[in-house]
């Protein structure tokens, strides 16, 4: 194997596989780059078994020569030193050459490395994903959609379906959700697609995070396939791979009420930063709780207290408040959580007692909600 | 105690003390910063004991009104608390009164906190420093001064006196050295003072690399104070004191070879950038350890060989080389940090030997040295 290829363009393809290496793994060669040189351009794959992806830097774009292949021919490097010895190579063209014993080496300028490489022959393939059932949706959509539910999955492991997020594809629809148990996020799209088949599947809130890291904020569309266990991501010139889950995803429909007793609009960031300043002295205690209550003229109060070390109240004016009187005290974390993932400059908080979940909702936006548990002290 | 003050001032004040505040100490009020508010303003103080800093808010600066006392008085309020909650008060003026027994309220728009309070009278008293032998240093200098010799300190508590940097004051001159007995840098700077006196004394690095963060990088005088067991810096509504580090410092002059065999000039950057590569497989190990051998024609060989992992090879031109051949061996981190920290685009290397300490210089300029002994491997 033996080519020349522009260093920034290498840079960008190495740091989008390594999303996926990682050195804690029991297959020593997925410590490595796999590195694919043939006469149409150089293929660059990092894998930790669960998430794979492979990024293709093409022979030339727009007109400009950006690979000189000389010979075709792979080879696996350690991604660890390979990353970093390309991030500082002195010059922006650079010669990969495979020489006898996988010894390959690397130059740029008057610089010079000789690394000790790994037979490509036994890195695992990549899975194969038949073509059916593909839909389309735009780069910066999706990210969203990962934005705004990812951080709701469950971190521990005693269901591990819950560390996932539910996606569910119906009538054209793509629905989103997560939740640990205590709290929900949902985001609904609408989909291009041929297809009328509806599937479920649930997808690792780690995969999708590390998703969401690559993919820039476009508006090109990423095609998506969905199998029995993998689910592809195909952006431009890279391929992004994570297995499913296994298990059945719990029916949260049922969940969501679908009634209220108290609605409250208050301006998101006015409230954000209500909870936030509330939280400050909660944090230390085991459960970060604030209280939320309605007052007379239409505010609410969030308040908390820490008897060791002080307490808060802070007042805020709703813009409109619906229904019967109400104490409820939840999770700051959680309604920051959800307040963050919200767009919009007001939303709307259904209540349907102090003991039942209740919604968050941008106003006049159905596509997303947020739904939290609320924590038992009055 | 109550007074009404702008958050901006404050938040400044607060942030600058609590670089002196730790939470792990054995004496609990510390973990608080000291609010005495008088006519003329508020002072805030921070302590971990070793580090005392003390910021100054004017009742009014410029013409505008920064603080209005309307009851003397004095508090300790727990720093991590109150810099949280100063940081995310939602209005520009914020209000703090001491009620009955050391209850606080410190108030914002619609945001009120009440903190438990400690008893100002039990906070310890700064040290009283006689105000003899003053100097005076421009902030940029002496933000300079520290940062080219501080990275030097020892990091070990074998030999303590090592941890920190040697201020010696003579003839209107000053020196800081710091050694951690592998390498050393040195730096020198002309004085304003009255004083003809000589002194010597050993700064903690922590204290220095601590008043650096705080410093603005302006041209305004800082007043240093040298007592026998502690130093003041005294900047624009800032007091920083360091308790001094108690031993001899070690005689560091006659490590510096005053002859040479071998010198080369290079560019400082590229000379930098090549060390960087030539170190990336040899991190792993235990020294990181390259090697450095003039070649003929007026060039530099830098390389390493880690025969697990590779070897790089580094070739870069020098402006010139005089004198004998050589193979030498030396740390690619100590190299590093003492490229960083001297200025200048070229820089000289005088060797007397592959296995004596050489110095590198930037080029015409006496002010700083720094110091490096090799290593061992040819």
């Amino acid at each position: 194997m033996r080519f020349a290829i522009q260093r920034d363009q290498l840079l960008q393809g190495v740091q989008d596989v390594m999303k996926a290496v990682t050195s804690r793994t029991t297959i020593p060669i997925l410590t490595g780059i796999k590195i694919v040189a043939t006469e149409e351009g150089v293929t660059l794959t990092g894998s930790d078994s669960d998430i794979s992806i492979e990024s293709f830097i093409p022979k030339e774009e727009d007109g400009k020569e950006i690979v000189e292949v000389k010979q075709t021919g792979a080879i696996v490097l350690q991604a660890k030193f390979f990353s970093e010895i390309v991030k500082k190579l002195p010059t922006d063209t650079v010669e990969i050459i495979v020489e006898n014993h996988l010894q390959t080496v690397i130059r740029s300028g008057r610089s010079e490395f000789n690394l000790n490489g790994l037979d490509a022959e036994e890195y695992p393939h990549l899975p194969q994903v038949a073509e059916e059932n593909v839909f389309q949706i735009p780069t910066d959509l999706l990210k969203s959609l990962v934005r705004q539910t990812v951080f709701a999955v469950s971190t521990s492991e005693t269901r591990p379906i819950l560390t996932g997020v539910n996606w569910k594809v119906e009538n054209k629809e793509l629905t989103c959700i997560a939740t640990d148990s205590h709290r929900l996020a949902l985001r609904k799209a609408k989909l291009q697609t041929e297809t009328e088949e509806s599937q479920s599947v649930v997808i690792p809130g780690k995969s999708l995070t590390e998703l969401s890291k690559i993919l820039d904020d476009t508006s090109e569309m990423v095609h998506i396939v969905i199998t029995e266990n993998q689910v592809l991501f195909k952006a431009k010139h890279l391929l992004f791979f994570s297995r499913l889950l296994e298990g059945n995803y719990p029916d949260t429909a049922r969940l969501i009420p679908n009634e209220s007793k108290t609605d409250v609009v208050v301006n998101t960031k006015e409230f954000l930063h209500a909870i936030d300043r509330a939280s400050l002295l909660a944090r230390e205690g085991r459960n970060n709780v604030v209280k939320f209550s309605t007052v007379e003229g239409s505010g609410v109060e969030i308040s908390s207290n820490t008897p060791e070390i002080g307490k808060v109240v802070e007042e805020i004016q709703s813009q409109s408040i619906d229904g019967e009187d109400l104490k409820i005290s939840f999770s700051a974390k959680y309604m920051m959580d959800a307040l963050k993932a919200l767009e919009g400059s007001e939303i709307q908080i259904s209540f349907t007692g102090a003991m039942r979940p209740f919604v968050i909702r941008p106003m006049n936006d159905d596509s997303i909600l947020q739904l939290i548990l609320p924590v038992r002290t009055y």
